[in-house]
């Protein structure tokens, strides 16, 4: 067989896949049985797996892209990040307003397990580059998720230049973080104008899916920073275990959980009416990025007395060092011999809501492994990702005693830093993110 | 409760964990039902997990430690990898043998899903660090191998000091890898005394694996670069399927396969006899390390029909352009009416075996992602695992053939090199990686 056999073919004879194939076609051949998604996969994927990715439920949940807020939020965090902040090359708004279409397309798609655009030559175009970069053919749904924000650039450059027409509706909240106590920043990883947070529970499905971002906005937005995660170190639902920091300790023990809808509508979405300027933002909430490196050699050499008594809390189980059982609640009152048994600068004590005036975070962060420093050391540590209605009084009053007060600061070091006003969701598939905004 | 209730309590007056508590052990509380090791696993873990971790089978896979070749190699490959290549900053040999028999000791701990060692106060000792880190407790063994391999360094330095007596028992085969066409290295990424491949099915155990040994080699060694995977680019096992790297293709379709004892006897094991002055490598095997990255916003704007041709496959099915399907041979003399169906400059023309002269190997690389360049760009690509009977042959002519003639070369940089010798294993408890080394 030659390219010229019939018209229908592609240019090397295989005519299996004409038309396109989209990652769901692939699932007949390639993990069959792993498509039923969410709740009602049963055990047909565990029990027909001969992969890891096909044998787990894991890889078959698909979370709805649409709806009143953007999805990755409350959504039971998955185990993997890709997270990616892009600033814009274009001066266009016309442009600006097609990409978030383009995007809002893709991540669709790419949500429900399909490629971002059809795979394979559409129309016989095999001379044009495919409209998917392939590498997730075959793989589902994976739990991914696409959450897109606004960082304050995007609402007026640093030397004043209003870009886009959109400087009358930054959100007062969209606050400039100030310089914290021994923030060592690197404006590398820091800022920009749009962020994309992909998780899943495949890696290589997070790395698609901003790759392929990526690749849509060639010519009008660039990869500013972006960072890989992995081992979620807060659990948002009730129904996750607690997971492990790269401290060894239970993290997100008194997280903020999507069942609590009070709690949540209380410190996470913003409501009519929070920001007169800002009324876009209705059902949007405000994302805080931080790399936290942590010194791990120094700590993995320091005792557990040590290490529980700056966390506040028992490394094994999690428990309070007040006593009881992981979720027992902190007696910060109780004293032992030598004083408080939850230290005074204890970080479970320093940033508990009845030490903060009630105020709480929803917390997505990953662990991230970079590799080594040039000395060696593990370039590793915490991207921490909190969710709040108001930045301004949820985060920034208790990171500035964190950094001052805590005795954990010692073993940290902050990298990276950036915030992001995240919009509402897109309600239906005619809508686009981010267009509350424009309107 | 204080700390001076009891002796036997914690100073925190958390009773629960006294005697140390193991990975295992915490698995009744964190992890229920997520034990069933090995092939025996069945559904319940399945059926009960109510994590992504605990739901998969692949989290509770378990590989012996101990046996005649070390696993890690014809293993299955897992989906995670975190490798590290160390330097020893010490000069004592006895240092260095003592450094290998804890790390054995370790090693053979957490591939059966224990801490590196006992965690928590044992003995009382809260005053002491943890001897383990902690981050991996309540985790499965995750289908954890931890191979251990000796780079030409170990053998005598470029100074010409054998710091270890070894020079004499240096294996002709471990040899320094020559410069090759294109080749981009960064000394950072580069060779190493020592390196250690961790892969498992979770990245929090693969990376926890890597810095207890590195916590373990203080003072003796440091890490002198490590490298994160994802999403194996290779199968080396029959019942797994074909994954795709970051150009979107299958990849490792025409790999060697540890079902195929006879191919695996003679392309990967080193035999009694093959190297009279290096005896004590007799079943271990070399592994040859490359980081390559990919020019993947080059690669995604090329056209389908490009693709393929550089690839010499089809790239939704992974078949041959000659025709067929995935496994279909190639058929490397099929003419088209636009010449040879399969390019001659395509990469899987120019590596296959039958144009090396019979040349074959196990590879067992890995998809990288390490955030973007100064650029914007993508930081991605394979990170290449190759076990070989003998580099000279096996490695080097054909590297040097694609550096030289791959169509896929213009899309490649190779950033990071490494080699080392990967002694036979350890066959008991009583032994320790590398002893027939130094026997």
């Amino acid at each position: 067989m030659t390219s010229s056999d019939t018209a229908a073919a592609g240019p090397h004879g295989n005519v299996h896949h004409r038309g396109g194939i989209s990652r769901r076609g692939f699932l007949g051949v390639a993990g069959a049985g792993a498509l039923a998604a969410g709740a009602g996969l049963g055990l047909s994927a565990c029990a027909s797996g001969s992969t890891p990715a096909a044998a787990s439920a894991a890889a078959a949940e698909a979370f709805a892209f649409h709806g009143p807020n953007q999805a990755g939020i409350t959504t039971p965090a998955q185990d993997r990040l890709h997270f990616a902040a892009f600033d814009l090359t274009t001066t266009s708004r016309a442009e600006l307003v097609d990409l978030l279409k383009q995007w809002t397309a893709a991540a669709a798609r790419m949500t429900a397990g399909d490629g971002a655009g059809e795979y394979g030559p559409v129309g016989g175009l095999y001379d044009a580059p495919p409209d998917d970069t392939g590498e997730a053919l075959g793989l589902p749904p994976s739990g991914l998720t696409i959450t897109f924000g606004f960082g304050p650039s995007l609402f007026g450059s640093a030397s004043g230049t209003d870009r886009f027409g959109l400087a009358a509706r930054r959100p007062a909240r969209l606050v400039d973080l100030p310089h914290f106590p021994g923030d060592a920043l690197e404006p590398a990883r820091s800022n920009g104008d749009i962020c994309v947070q992909a998780c899943a529970n495949d890696p290589q499905v997070a790395v698609h899916a901003v790759r392929n971002l990526a690749r849509i906005a060639f010519g009008v937005a660039t990869v500013r920073w972006s960072q890989l995660g992995f081992g979620r170190t807060s659990s948002t639902s009730t129904a996750q275990d607690t997971p492990r920091n790269l401290m060894g300790f239970k993290d997100g023990t008194a997280n903020l959980k999507a069942e609590d809808t009070a709690a949540i509508d209380e410190h996470v979405w913003v409501a009519a009416g929070d920001d007169p300027a800002a009324e876009w933002m209705t059902g949007g909430s405000y994302l805080v990025a931080r790399r936290i490196n942590m010194h791990i050699e120094t700590w993995d050499r320091s005792s557990l007395r040590e290490q529980e008594a700056i966390i506040g809390r028992d490394k094994g189980e999690g428990a309070p060092l007040s006593g009881g059982t992981e979720f027992t609640e902190l007696d910060l009152d109780a004293e032992g011999s030598r004083g408080p048994l939850i230290p005074v600068d204890a970080h479970v004590r320093l940033a508990h809501p009845s030490e903060n005036g009630g105020a709480a975070m929803l917390r997505r962060g990953y662990n991230f492994a970079d590799g080594s420093t040039d000395l060696g050391r593990l370039d590793a540590g915490l991207f921490f990702l909190a969710y709040v209605r108001d930045p301004r009084t949820q985060y920034v009053p208790l990171q500035n005693k964190l950094a001052r007060d805590d005795a954990l600061s010692e073993y940290l070091r902050h990298t990276g830093s950036a915030i992001f006003a995240v919009p509402p969701g897109v309600t239906d598939a005619s809508g686009f993110v981010g267009e509350t905004l424009f309107a």
